[in-house]
């Protein structure tokens, strides 16, 4: 299978577990490192710069838009947050699989702009579980509770967009279930394109008749 | 994961062990049957009915074509040879996973007619290795190897049509990939329609206004 990592977009209903998934797969193996986000947001107490966020100024942000270093990019409140092209790359060229946690739209954005993506849709069992989840949490209001289940209403109809279904009924099976998709899609044409190259070539030179 | 078995379409070039790789899920995992294709060609000795072949004459063989019972077919040397649908639709019900071993025309017409078929090309690690190892048989003329290398080539050039490379180095580790990226194709969205339905419409009907 192929050495260079996957580039892991990770998206899903409110309260389906993506980050407990994460946090598995980056504490279970060894082969998973974290997008780190670029960011016009003033740095909180205890972010560090190049570990939480790599904390830029509005204008270094938008020379990176122009210049094409981002892989996505979103404004929120007035910040600008995105996913340095970069960053990314590299870890992927060192044979990391680098996860992404993002939202649909930003899903499809990475889809276009880097088609060898392994997009990942985490869903619990049913929506009953999904509903009992968000008010086992205890902190959302019902109001809160019913605007996350009438998103994840709408986020349903695009689960198809996605290139795998991770049931997150127990963590445990959900993190096995995902690294399971990601190690397979190292055996993926576009992540043998090296090896596909190289065969066709030497078969065709053997092809060649002698002398011709 | 699903519960269906999937359809697996074996592929790849002359050498590259695409028989020992088929034993070796067959011997190693429980989930996996063999298609039996219906011929018209007479039973050898040995041979038994429903077996090694479903034999049937030619007036059966081509009301079944009629009747949309295969999923691929062709004549060679005057004979049929065909897939038929009942069988293999049988076997994936009861969640088996049915493997074809079939070549890169019989695959395209398997994808048309089962888009949820997971199409595997085995090759081996290079192509001086797949030359060595027609040598290596000591039954084939320089000639006939010849002809098998140059159909090779022309078969590299589709290999990109596959879903997973496979890369048959050594066979052990052929089949355990062969049997992770089959695993995985369980998490497609394709082999979770049934899942996918039930929470949107849950979600749906969650999402109407009481009373609306």
């Amino acid at each position: 299978m192929g050495k260079e990592g996957i580039l892991v977009v990770i998206s899903g209903f409110a309260g389906a577990g993506k980050g407990t998934v994460v946090r598995g797969l980056m504490e279970k193996y060894d082969d998973y490192v974290l997008s780190v986000s670029m960011t016009t947001r003033a740095p909180r107490p205890g972010e560090i710069d190049g570990v939480s966020y790599f904390f830029v100024d509005k204008k270094k942000f938008e020379d990176t838009i122009d210049a094409g270093g981002l892989l996505e990019y979103a404004n929120y409140c007035g910040n600008y947050y995105g996913t340095p092209r970069d960053y990314v790359e590299k870890q992927l060229k060192a044979g990391k699989n680098v996860i992404l946690e993002i939202e649909i739209q930003g899903a499809m954005q990475i889809r276009r702009i880097h088609p060898a993506a392994l997009l990942l849709f985490i869903t619990p069992p049913s929506a009953e579980t999904l509903k009992a989840r968000l008010e086992g949490r205890g902190t959302e209001t019902a109001e809160v509770i019913k605007k996350r289940m009438d998103r994840s209403a709408a986020e349903a109809e695009e689960m198809e967009k996605y290139d795998y279904i991770i049931v997150n009924d127990t963590v445990e099976q959900a993190v096995s279930d995902a690294h399971a998709v990601i190690e397979a899609a190292h055996a993926s044409p576009r992540c043998n394109a090296e090896l596909i190259r190289r065969i066709r070539e030497d078969l065709r030179r053997m092809a060649v008749p002698e002398g011709g």
